[in-house]
C-alpha cells in the first residue's frame, strides 16, 4: 500500500511531550508512531505499527531458522498453575489479578514458564519427543512500579518469549546455545549494539543466565566489564573473598567516646582527631557500617535484616535485593526501631547485631570483611565507637551477603582486570531454568530406559517493544529518527514539494513506480503545506532515503537524500526510480 | 519453512474433548490446533496460528485495500473514559474489571470505541481531516457467562475492529457502506456463507445496524427472511400492527369462575367447557398472558415488569431484554411477589397492572394488543378469569414492546412475505453509531464555515477467531477438517509410508521442490508410524491436496488425493511437483 502523508492517520509536534525524559521516548511520540493511552500503556499509530511489525518480523525469522516452532498463548490466564509454583504469590505487585464474573482469580501473564510447561506436558511424554524449542510473539503484562521513557518499560508491551525442553543438562546446554546464538543474530540484523552479561536468575531460579544488554547512558541496567573480557550486571558482580588477615597480635577492642559521630565522615574525622593512627590516616575503609533493611517476604511477612559493610561503600539495593530475592526490600522505620529499642541509631554495631543478639535481626556481612580484618564500628551506646574489633574474634555475621555497591576499578571476579561500569538497555535474556517449573508442575518423560524422568528447561525473552525503543534511541539526530534500513515505516519518503501540479503528478508516478518494484513508498502528497514543513517531518520520521520532486522538475531532475548522512544529490528525473531502488537496496 | 511431522508440536488425538459439543471444537482441538486453556480462553498451537494468521491476512488486505489505516490500542485501559460513555457500568459482568497496584481501575477491553474517539481527538480538529476509517486486529475480553465451543464464543478472542469518523450523516453513510462492501468481499474470500441481517444496535447505540450471519443449526443466534428478501435477527424483528378492531358492539367485560385455569391450556379448555364461544372454539390466542419478570438496570436497580401478549406465544427473553437494553432480565422470584401481594398468581391480569395501578408494576403490551381486541385474561382473583375485555376500553399498557417470540410464517414486518427462522453465527456486525460517543468524549471537528461540530461515527467488527471456527464448521467431513485452499497451514501435505529408504528421501526431495516453489509443505516423515495412522492425521489436519509416496514408488508413481472430493489419482513421480503445484494453484 503506497501510504500518503495527505490521508495518512499522524500529526507531528513540534514539541515534546512534557512526561518525556529520552530521546526515543520524545521522537516515537512527536513523530506519531506512539500515544500514550495510560502510564506505561501505549497505542501504535500506523507508522509506529509498521516498524513494529517489521521488528517482530525479523524475531520471528530467526526463531523460525533455528528450528523454534511458533505458538501463542492467552495474557489471560487462571491462577493454579502459579499457585503451584508460588509465583502468584512471589510476583508480588508486579502482577496484573483479577477475579472473572464467578469470583475465580485470573492473571495478566508476565511471563509463560508456567503455561508452556503444561502445554508440553499435555502433548509429549517421551524422551524421543524432546528437544523442544517453542515460542510466541505475545501481549506481556507488568504492573511496573515506575513506567518509563515509553515504551522502553511499559506495563503492556510485546515480547518474544521461547521455551526450552529437554531430557538432561546436556541437552539443555544445547538449547541455551541455540538461543544464544539466534539471539546475537536477531540483534545483529537489528543493528542493535549488545554486550552480553552474567546474570543473576532471580525470580526466576535456574543455574545459568545471561543478559544482552544494549549499551547507553539513559539504561537502567548498571553493568561491568573487564579488559579480561569478563561482563555482568551488578547484581551479578561477586566480590572476590581477600585472604583472611592474622590477628594474633591485633591489640584488645576497646570503646572510645565518638561524640556527634553519626556519620561516617564525622568519624573518620573524629578519629583521626582524637584517635590518630601511627602509620597512615583513619579512612572510611577502615569503619564497618551496619545497615538496617527489611525484607518484605513473598506470604507478606516483614523481616528486619542489618548488612555490614566497609564504611567506604555505599549498599546497592538492587544487588541486595537480587542477593535476597524472592523477598523485597523495604525501609527499616522508625516503628521498626520502636521495636527494637537495643538499636542505637547512628552508633549500632556487631554487638546489636545477629540471631544470637539481644536483638536477634539477622546480620549479613559484605564478603571482604574476612577473618581478621579490624573495625572501627558503633559500640551500641550513645556517642561511642569501638575500635580494634576484629572480625573472627570480637563478632561474627550470620552469612555474607552481596550487597555493596561495585566501583570502577574494583577486581573482576575472575582475575580479568578491573572493571569499568556502563550502563545498557536489557534487551534480551536467556536463562538455563533447570528443572524447576517442571518439577513443580509435574512434567515428566519417559527416558531411554522407560523410566520417568523431569525435564530441564530453559526460557529466553527477547523485549520486543523495548528492542524497537532501543533503536530508536540509538539512531537519531536532533532532527529525529533516522531507522535503519529494513526497520523504517518505508524504504523512501518521496515529498513533493511547491504548487506545480506537475510536481505532484510526477511525485505519484515515481511512487507508482516504486511501489511497483516492491519498495515501499511514504510519498507526502499534502497540498498548501510548505516545502520546510514537509522536510522537518520527513527528518522526523526519519524514513533512510528522501527524494524531492520539487524546483529542480524544471531542470528535469530530483534531489535524493540519504537521512543518515544529510547528503543530497541531483538524479536526472529519468534515473529517479533506479536510484532510488539502489539506494534501498544498497 | 518446511513443516515435519517427525518434530512438529502437534499431538493428534482420536477421541473428542469431552466438553465439546460442536464438530468444529472437537476437530480444532483434535487435529491439534487449539488447546484449552482456560473456560473459554484458548492457546493456539502451530497449526491453528498458521490458519489464524491467514485468515487475519485476508481481513486485513481487504481492510487495507478499501483504504482503511491500520493501528494498534491496547488491551488493558484505563476506567475514565469507559466511564464517561457509561459502559464501564453498562457493561455489567461482561467485562474484566482490575486494578493496578496504585487502585487505580482499568479494564481488559471488550471494545475500543472510547480510546478510538479519544485518539482522533487527540490528533485530529478539521473537517479536512475527515472521513477517517482507521481499525486494528486485536485480541478482545469478554467474560461470557458461557463461553461455548471452543474459539467460536471465547472470553479472550482476537477481533478486528474498525471506526469510522465522519462530518455528517451523508458522510457515515458512505463510511458503512465501504465497510459493508469490504465485509462481503472478507466473508468471500474466507469462502464462508453469510446473510447480512438488520440489527438492533442494543448496547452500543446507533441507528443503523446489520449482522453478518453465517447460517448453521450451530449458530447461536436466530434470524428471519422472507421469500422478499427481508432478513433480520429476531432481536430485531418488528411486529406488523394490525388495525383497530371496532369495539361499539362488544359485550361488556365479564367475570366467570375458572378454578384450576393457571396455564393458558387449562385455561383454553375450562372456556371451551363452561363458556363456549358460539362461531367457534376458543383458542389460546383469545387470551392475554401477562409475564412478570425484574429488570435490572446498569446502576443496579431492580425493577419489576409486566408484559402483556397473546396466549399462543411464548415470551422470547432475548428479544425483550433487547428492547430494554441497556438494562438486564432477571427472574420474578417469591420476594418479588412478597412485595405486590394484590398480584394472584395464575390469574394476574391488566388490572392488577401498570404505572397507575395498586401494584405500580411498568406493563407493556404486545403490539397485536390493539384498540379494540377483546380479550380472556386474570382476573386478580383466585380461580376467575375475566371475558370480553377489551383493550383501550377496559385497560391500556403503559405503552408496547416487542417481547413475543418470531415464529416461522410470521409476516415479514415489510409486507415481503412470510418469515423463515433459520440459525447462524455473527461473524460481522457493522454500527452506524451516530454520535453517541463523540458526544460523550467530547469529539468535535471544525466545520466548513470554521463551527465547531460533534463527529459523527460507525463502528465494524468481525469476530477473527470467531470466523475461524465457523470455517471449520463448515468445512468438515466425518474424518476431519477439509480448510479451503489459502487458508489451510500448508498447501499440501506430503505423506511418505513404509519402511524403504528410498521413500523417505524422494519425499523429501519432492517437498523441498515445492517448497522452492513456493507451496508451503506439511511433510509427513516420521519413521515407524503405519500408513493407516499417517492417513488418519492426514485427512483429520485437512490440508486440501494430500502426496502419497509409498509402494508406488517401486513403479515409479505417487499417489495425489483432493482432500474435499476424496479423489485419487497415480502420478508418474517426474510430474508429482507439477502436478502438486497445479492442484495447489487451482
Amino acid at each position: 500500500m503506497l501510504m500518503r502523508m495527505s490521508t495518512l492517520f499522524l500529526r507531528t509536534l513540534r514539541e515534546d511531550p512534557v512526561e518525556a525524559e529520552v530521546a526515543s521516548h520524545k521522537l516515537l511520540v512527536r513523530a506519531g508512531y506512539v500515544r500514550r493511552a495510560a502510564p506505561g500503556i501505549y497505542t501504535w499509530l500506523p507508522l509506529g505499527l509498521k516498524v513494529l511489525r517489521r521488528v517482530e518480523a525479523v524475531v520471528r525469522e530467526e526463531m523460525d531458522a533455528a528450528g523454534f516452532q511458533e505458538v501463542h498463548f492467552p495474557a489471560l490466564l487462571p491462577r493454579e498453575p502459579y499457585e503451584a509454583t508460588n509465583r502468584w504469590t512471589e510476583y508480588g505487585d508486579g502482577m496484573f489479578r483479577l477475579k472473572d464474573r464467578k469470583g475465580a482469580d485470573y492473571l495478566l501473564a508476565p511471563t509463560h514458564e508456567e503455561m508452556f510447561t503444561l502445554l508440553v506436558k499435555d502433548l509429549y511424554s517421551s524422551y524421543k519427543d524432546l528437544p523442544l524449542s517453542i515460542y510466541q510473539i505475545q501481549t506481556k503484562y507488568r504492573d511496573e512500579a515506575r513506567p518509563r521513557a515509553g515504551v522502553l518499560r511499559g506495563r503492556e508491551f510485546v515480547m518474544k518469549d521461547s521455551y526450552s525442553f529437554d531430557v538432561d543438562e546436556a541437552g539443555l546446554e544445547v538449547s541455551y546455545e541455540k538461543h544464544r546464538d539466534a539471539y546475537i543474530r536477531v540483534f545483529t540484523r537489528l543493528g542493535l549494539e549488545f554486550v552480553v552479561v552474567s546474570a543473576v536468575s532471580g525470580a526466576m531460579g535456574g543455574s545459568r543466565s545471561e543478559e544482552f544488554l544494549h549499551p547507553t547512558p539513559i539504561g537502567e541496567d548498571t553493568f561491568v566489564r573487564s579488559p579480561g573480557g569478563y561482563a555482568a550486571n551488578v547484581e551479578a558482580v561477586t566480590t572476590p573473598v581477600p585472604p583472611a588477615v592474622p590477628f594474633d597480635d591485633a591489640p584488645a577492642a576497646h570503646v572510645e567516646d565518638t561524640p556527634d559521630t553519626p556519620t561516617i565522615e564525622t568519624l573518620v574525622a573524629a578519629a583521626n582527631a582524637a584517635h590518630p593512627r601511627p602509620d597512615r590516616a583513619w579512612t572510611a575503609a577502615d569503619t564497618l557500617k551496619n545497615v538496617l533493611v527489611v525484607l518484605r517476604h513473598p506470604d507478606g511477612t516483614r523481616e528486619p535484616l542489618a548488612v555490614g559493610l566497609p564504611g567506604d561503600r555505599e549498599v546497592d539495593l538492587k544487588r541486595l535485593e537480587a542477593s535476597l530475592a524472592p523477598a523485597e526490600l523495604e525501609a527499616f522505620e522508625e516503628k521498626d526501631f520502636a521495636a527494637h529499642p537495643a538499636l542505637v541509631k547512628g552508633y549500632i554495631g556487631p554487638g546489636g547485631l545477629g540471631e544470637e543478639s539481644a536483638s536477634g535481626i539477622r546480620y549479613l556481612l559484605d564478603p571482604r570483611v574476612v577473618e581478621g580484618t579490624r573495625w572501627i564500628t558503633g559500640a551500641d551506646a550513645p556517642g561511642k565507637h569501638v575500635f580494634d574489633l576484629v572480625a573472627g574474634r570480637d563478632f561474627t555475621g550470620d552469612g555474607f551477603v552481596e550487597a555493596a555497591e561495585v566501583r570502577a576499578g574494583d577486581p573482576a571476579p575472575d582475575g580479568s582486570g578491573p572493571l569499568e561500569l556502563a550502563r545498557g538497555i536489557e534487551i534480551g535474556h536467556i536463562f538455563a531454568l533447570g528443572r524447576r517449573y517442571a518439577e513443580a508442575l509435574d512434567l515428566k518423560v519417559l527416558d531411554e530406559n522407560g523410566k520417568q524422568v523431569v525435564v530441564t528447561m530453559g526460557s529466553y525473552g527477547i523485549g520486543v517493544t523495548r528492542a524497537l525503543a532501543a533503536i530508536a534511541e540509538g539512531n537519531h539526530d536532533d532532527k529525529g529518527l533516522v531507522w535503519p534500513r529494513g526497520l523504517a515505516p518505508a524504504d523512501v519518503h518521496v515529498v513533493a514539494t511547491g504548487k506545480d501540479p506537475e510536481v505532484f503528478t510526477t511525485a505519484e508516478r515515481i511512487a507508482s513506480e516504486l511501489q511497483a518494484d516492491g519498495v515501499e513508498v511514504l510519498l507526502d502528497d499534502r497540498p498548501k503545506v510548505s516545502p520546510g514543513v514537509k522536510f522537518k517531518d520527513a527528518e522526523l520520521i526519519g524514513v533512510p532515503t528522501i527524494l524531492v520532486v520539487g524546483k529542480g522538475l524544471a531542470e528535469g531532475v530530483v534531489e535524493l537524500r540519504d537521512r543518515r548522512s544529510g547528503e543530497a544529490r541531483q538524479v536526472p528525473l529519468a534515473e529517479a526510480v533506479p536510484a532510488v531502488t539502489a539506494a534501498v537496496r544498497g
